[in-house]
């Protein structure tokens, strides 16, 4: 550790750079930074200086739930849930950090973004960054052929916030994955299927699905002359289609990844094509593109993948795209990606939501994609015996912002608890009377609250119940208590009525179903 | 990164290393880590060396959960909520890692189990010990002053196995906590209330839960001569009665602490008595301890912690026992730790489960504990304000394993999925008009299964059916489709019956309520 007049001198230098910074009027991020910095000095000198100068924040690129976000949170998730269960998923759950060597070599360029546990001895281990890799780690470690499973959790991106604001570093994904060796397009059609149903449930507008192949994209390459070493990087360009233009695609590919104009042009001409069944029977006739066995193959499959969709009903919303294209590695053939249609107002930022989320309105762009990796579990087992395997990873932090902004804007207060009646009192001294009552309620499974003070007033129990939302309360005082009886009120239409005691469990359960 | 010979040098003392061990019959632990150690160098090697080398498992004290032991998590996660929203208890998130100092100076000597991130630039990071001092953190940085909330999600503490076997380095944690200033041992009475209730209805055998106080503690280190400095060290000590005999504690206190041996035994004498709210009274008269202001203090809160336990209808399981200490620095007042009766037998490790959790027949121990923070809230607030708190962790891997074992033990078969209904077939391409009625299912709520076969054997389907335990086959056939039929027949009876297709969704809901 430094000594205590090096971190003085430190701080003086670090608050000057704080100064002029906000001088500056520098964005608030790069302040944050440096303010926390400062303070992490401050802290280190312990005693009274460093007393109290936490920086009371979370980690960069993560926030709290509060109870309201959870709530919708629950709800999002219960819709999602529900559809995976429909489909005969079953669920398994994985560490958040696996084997360092276990990530290596299978997301191509965003390796860079994997967080690493610091060295403390032992296993060198790294942060989740999708939940896909370790799918296939695990079927590969337990020799699981055939599994349809689901699995919800959180993942982890040193994403840099600065290109990506909006975007946060720790978040969901809800993955449905089918592995198994089947019949041509099924399985990839029900995890179309499955995106349908859940992006209609949550009610968040009209939305696309865009569906291509991996093997139609390197027969593209391939016929247009690319050569075979640069489909990747050219891969990533064409991948951007969605948020540029294409001239400037065409200016990336030309100028930077040292593509001829001719040959960019022809590209050009074959992602800007987008269609049904039709599009891919055209392209089969195509006469460059059917020299592409490759080619071949993806359209042939792109064709039957639409005979299917149009027996699971949801052709309406799927649209094969030329230009989509996926950046992970582990892809080896259909692709997609489900977009919505609507553009999103700014979120109002909450005191918990310093860091990112606070940009102005934007397209929400992609909130689920997958497709087909036939390859990955194979790079796990011992032997290389491969596993076909086909999902789809729902984005649920995009959706979150979208369903925070709807109860914003609803009439209708989101609850946070499930609560059904308050057990109070208008008189003194009567605590033990509710927390027997309580504990009567408890025990026959009603949700139930009683304020913890001995003599709370009638109006503050009110209150509590106006505030968060419990439709009923049961009111005892000596009377009551006399005859045997409860007074139960309706708080919003603050009707009173005695109920026996012994009927009052039957009165609740009917009045709150 | 070192050069090729240096990293085949090292693989060959590596495996001398490791026939060693095996040769000596060490533990399978140790040999594991060094087996892993082994391949980490073999994959450095890259190329056709290292290629396939992968060390497949999952970092050392983590497991996956597989389909069944998710259903069984799901079931115990279900009770758990259901008691705290039956308890009015909102729910909130943090994230898995905080900013390092935001755990520095909670926990004493188990910081050094907290895992650190890699310094990758930017903030310097620590994944959660525990889900309080986040709390904490939350209620601070938002300015809260009133809570009930509950937490559950996943803790990481880098335990060394050796000493804790059958631990794991991640786990769950099931937290409530009642923050706010209220009426003393009302909340307290609740949270004691809840871990009844919980255990009670996971139907885990007999079990009690011991409470005692820090203040009673404190005061009784005093009033027997333990000097100040010593209380927290000493407080370690007593907290290993239940796994250590008194003449070991008492030992360790005097040949490791430094304490005389009459301080010993005259702490020895108290931390003997256990009892109810008969001991509260009696210990107020002891004329030792009511010397201690902050022993009274205690006791008299004690006394009023089982009055209103009384109220609940808890106290056959509570018991005031002055033993009782628990190693976190940051409790103030009343603490709890609720211990199963029964003795479990080893569980039969799983394939998945290399690491951990063999270890013979043991007390299954402390499930849940907890108690009173007064002063963490404090630690993150800017000016020092208290919010006091007071809470429990249901500590769910312990329950999880004795579930499990249940679960085998049971003839009743664990089912992973929810399926209802699969959609089959005997004869040959009938696949669209399959695909054609689980789209009708699907859309009208029902969960419902295809094979992704083209032309499935009847056999097959039914088989699927047994294995996975879904109750319900709706067969297709030419005649059914010429009749407008579907052939329903049920798994277990093999009974089978035309439905018209109309009535299909109501008959299989009818059928599996």
């Amino acid at each position: 550790m430094a000594d205590k007049a090096q971190i003085q001198d430190a701080i003086k230098t670090q608050g000057e750079v704080v100064r002029k910074l906000k001088s500056e009027k520098a964005s608030k991020e790069q302040i944050d930074e440096e303010v926390a910095k400062l303070l992490q000095l401050k802290a280190q000198l312990g005693g009274d200086e460093g007393k109290h100068a936490f920086v009371l924040k979370t980690a960069k690129g993560t926030r709290d739930y509060n109870p309201k976000q959870m709530a919708i949170r629950e709800k999002v998730f219960n819709i999602i849930i529900s559809c995976f269960k429909r489909h005969g998923a079953e669920t398994i759950d994985t560490p958040v950090f696996e084997l360092k060597e276990t990530l290596t070599g299978k997301y191509g360029e965003d390796s860079k973004l994997i967080y690493d546990l610091k060295d403390q001895g032992g296993e060198l281990l790294s942060l989740r960054y999708d939940l896909t890799v370790p799918f296939a780690r695990y079927l590969a470690m337990n020799k699981i052929t055939n599994i349809k499973r689901y699995h919800i959790a959180k993942v982890y991106r040193r994403d840099n916030p600065a290109m990506t604001r909006g975007r946060y570093r720790e978040f969901y994904q809800c993955d449905f994955d089918i592995a198994g060796q089947y019949d041509a397009m099924i399985p990839d059609a029900e995890c179309l299927k499955i995106v349908y149903e859940i992006l209609s449930e949550l009610e968040l507008g009209d939305f696309r699905i865009k569906v291509n192949d991996r093997r139609i994209l390197d027969g593209m390459f391939a016929v247009c002359g690319v050569p075979d070493e640069k489909f990747r990087t050219i891969c990533s360009t064409v991948d951007k289609l969605d948020k540029m233009a294409w001239e400037d695609v065409k200016k990336e590919m030309v100028n930077e990844k040292g593509l001829s104009e001719e040959i960019a042009d022809r590209i050009g001409e074959y992602v800007s094509m987008q269609g049904g069944k039709d599009l891919a029977e055209r392209l089969l006739q195509d006469p460059k593109l059917s020299q592409s066995k490759q080619a071949c193959a993806g359209l042939t499959d792109m064709k039957q993948l639409f005979s299917y969709l149009e027996l699971f009903q949801v052709t309406d919303k799927v649209v094969f795209d030329l230009s989509l294209a996926r950046g992970l590695d582990y892809y080896t053939g259909v692709i997609y990606e489900a977009v919505l249609s609507q553009t999103v107002p700014a979120p109002v930022p909450t005191p918990t939501e310093q860091n990112g989320a606070d940009e102005a309105g934007v397209s929400v762009g992609s909130v689920a994609g997958g497709g087909r990796y036939d390859g990955l579990v194979g790079m796990f087992d011992p032997k290389g015996r491969k596993v076909p395997c086909v999902g789809v990873s729902i984005g649920i932090e995009r959706i979150f912002s979208i369903m925070e902004q709807k109860a914003e804007l609803s009439s209708e207060k989101v609850r946070t608890t499930e609560t059904q009646v308050l057990v109070a009192s208008a008189q003194k001294n009567l605590l033990e009377e509710r927390l027997k009552l309580t504990t009567e309620l408890w025990n026959a499974g009603i949700k139930a609250e009683v304020l913890y003070k001995k003599n709370p007033k009638l109006l503050s129990q009110l209150q509590h119940c106006e505030e968060t939302g419990i439709p009923l309360v049961a009111i005892l005082g000596e009377q009551e208590l006399k005859d045997g009886v409860v007074k139960l009120r309706n708080v919003a239409s603050r009707e009173e009525v005695d109920v026996p005691r012994a009927d009052l469990v039957d009165e609740v359960k009917k009045r709150t179903l």
